[in-house]
């Protein structure tokens, strides 16, 4: 079992009618239901909650952050965008999806653009493991489909992954990196691609199952406080 | 040849008299002399200089820029931290020395604190090639040593590089990754650790062939302009 | 100018029509003529020379081996294979095609089963380039097309390449990392998957483009010899 | 708990006085007590039992297979290697320790020369962690000391490993990549350089907590069976 919380912006839920009748309750609440049936501890946090929802003593019982934005990227205050890269130096993990690619936090983390081609067009995606190795993959077929999606396709403009799990073909002609990992200080990062506001791509079991098992990966695996300082160090020897 | 901007934030050598025995005329003027010596234009800038000496003018005429920073990290504009960075991701080279470790485009490229420990010792280093087969390389001896310098040790909060070229052995116990290239959009970084203010590393002519060969290196291979925004792609099939 | 060597098996080009007539002087006259077009010096072997045409002075001319394969792995001889493969730690580059991922030096390189899924069903491949800013991407459109091939798909059962260079996306809903870069030794290598022998991707410029590219980045840029034996080694402080 | 082999050539304490002295019941001996003593359930197996002690049932039993290796390397009989290699393609973890670089599965794996350089010299060693989110680091100090070793230095002569754990600095002025991963198949293997037969290095406490570390890393996180041989696979869409 895995502290996560589950950060959304809840912006459109609100606002889009198509967006509302897909996710009634804000895809934060489809995520953490998801994940708590899984047999994790599950908190969720949103935009318009007192510092994001994103306090010291919400991430003191945090293992790993999942974060879902579309919109609001502006809009996210740079002290917490501060505090939530400081905590995943110090080994808080962090899954952001889907259009979370042009959140603060990852463009930070990444030191990239982190731009990339896409196409609205309720398109079948078919996910690839490339690395059947890895843990994320545990469970999962080679490959699996869902069925309307948002197309994203290269280049994406991210740092090479430090391990690349999955790749994406997709009706139109594309490929993707879709599920991308990253060490950054002792923090574990998945960047997974699968979702949308107006597709019911989290009601895919699937996909939640990525997404646990993404949850179950980037829990730390050693205690370890990376410095904001360099250290004097006396001679060894 | 390469079209070589060195910089320089220039404030130690006027001001203290250790740091001007040794480079009376500036850090920059010993690697602008010996790039110019190894067949390379260089041009120079400094913090003192409007835009710091990097306008938009100068770096179009600017393939690599080698990068000396020691003190003034706070001092430098965001902007022409903005403008340095978004050049790189177009595919100009970049290659920080020594404690430009702490410099703003690196870390903003990292992504990371790059913190590290380090000790004023005058010690002496010993520098490896772990991969014989990198460009960087060329020429160099499987070892080298700089007789007096400046220990810098692991843990060094950096991303693991895309390719580890030097590791460090130092007197008082301590390797360091020495040499590490990254990518970030098109452009090649190669931060490379020897140097120091009140040491002459960078009179040692095996210090120079080495960043000379990184010059060489981060020349971009290909023509690719990185988006800061997403495109819209119409379907292919 | 690189000095070019092309292998092929040239089996099924005197033994099946419908190959002869797609490659009627076998696929090593198509690659080489190719490979002299665009400013190569190409010299060519196959199976049935003595030595398979790879002696020794052979390989003291050759830079880059290019090798085509598909139906003779077990029919060349392992004294050859350890010749090539010493060759290639020591720095010569090696470019196997399609089919090859099952022949000896490169299965020996990998140090892996390099099995995969495939289909012969002349259907529509497109070539994504996911590192733009690799060498052998120059001058190549971020996506081309093969319009009848043969489909490759995943588990490519290799090691994790050093660099992953294109993945392909095939019409009937796989992909498949089609172009991999790795390190072994001195060598470079380059596993390039378009090719077949009854379709006739090797009359496609852009296939020959990408091959032209690998063949300049496979020169070595280093002098270094890799030792079969441990060295011992005096102390240096 | 993991089901961990202990396989040791099993030569040199019969019939080396020194090497009796040190490890009186072999190496193995040692190795297996201290893992037991951490958790794990050890088996042993020598060079000289039938198949070497490594019958397909003991291999069925076994999770992860350690393996000491000084001088028997062209004694082990290739049907056993084919055999511990097709485990690791599927799964079974592997940690190869010093002088084992030079082993038949090791080097079959790696598909290079894996030379390097070495001083019997009794000097001493620190080892170096450069990357502290790695498991296998779990609880180890970001250095400890070996008091007296044997010297192995690079140029070592493998591919680039998937992940970099330690790397040691010696006394007399050289540095080793030791302590390096790979992926093969499904199968995770554990370079790690301490150990000698002449030197009391596996008796230091830090040396098996290190390898019980690296026992827990090794052990498959999927169920995957690598093919040995292409599958035919009909279209999807």
């Amino acid at each position: 079992m895995v502290a996560v919380t589950v950060w959304n912006e809840f912006i459109e839920e609100q606002s889009d009618d198509e967006v509302q009748s897909i996710y009634p309750d804000g895809i934060h609440t489809v995520l953490a239901d998801g994940l708590r049936e899984r047999g994790h501890e599950v908190h969720t946090a949103t935009l318009a909650d007192p510092d994001h929802g994103l306090s010291d003593d919400v991430l003191d019982d945090t293992d790993v952050l999942v974060w879902w934005e579309h919109r609001a990227h502006e809009d996210v205050d740079d002290a917490v965008v501060d505090r939530v890269c400081e905590r995943i130096y110090d080994g808080m993990g962090f899954v952001p999806l889907h259009s979370a690619h042009f959140s603060k936090p990852f463009k930070r983390l990444m030191g990239t653009p982190c731009s990339l081609t896409y196409r609205e067009s309720r398109e079948r995606e078919r996910v690839w493991t490339v690395d059947h190795s890895h843990p994320i993959t545990d469970g999962i077929e080679t490959s699996f489909v869902i069925p309307e999606t948002e197309m994203y396709g290269e280049p994406f403009a991210v740092p090479t992954p430090d391990e690349l799990v999955f790749v994406s073909w997709f009706e139109g002609g594309e490929i993707f990196r879709s599920g991308c990992c990253y060490q950054r200080g002792n923090g574990r990062i998945f960047y997974f691609r699968p979702g949308h506001e107006t597709y019911p791509v989290y009601h895919e079991s699937v996909v939640l199952d990525v997404i646990d098992n993404a949850v179950e990966w980037a829990v730390p695996e050693t205690e370890y406080t990376v410095s904001e300082d360099n250290i004097s160090q006396p001679s060894f020897e």
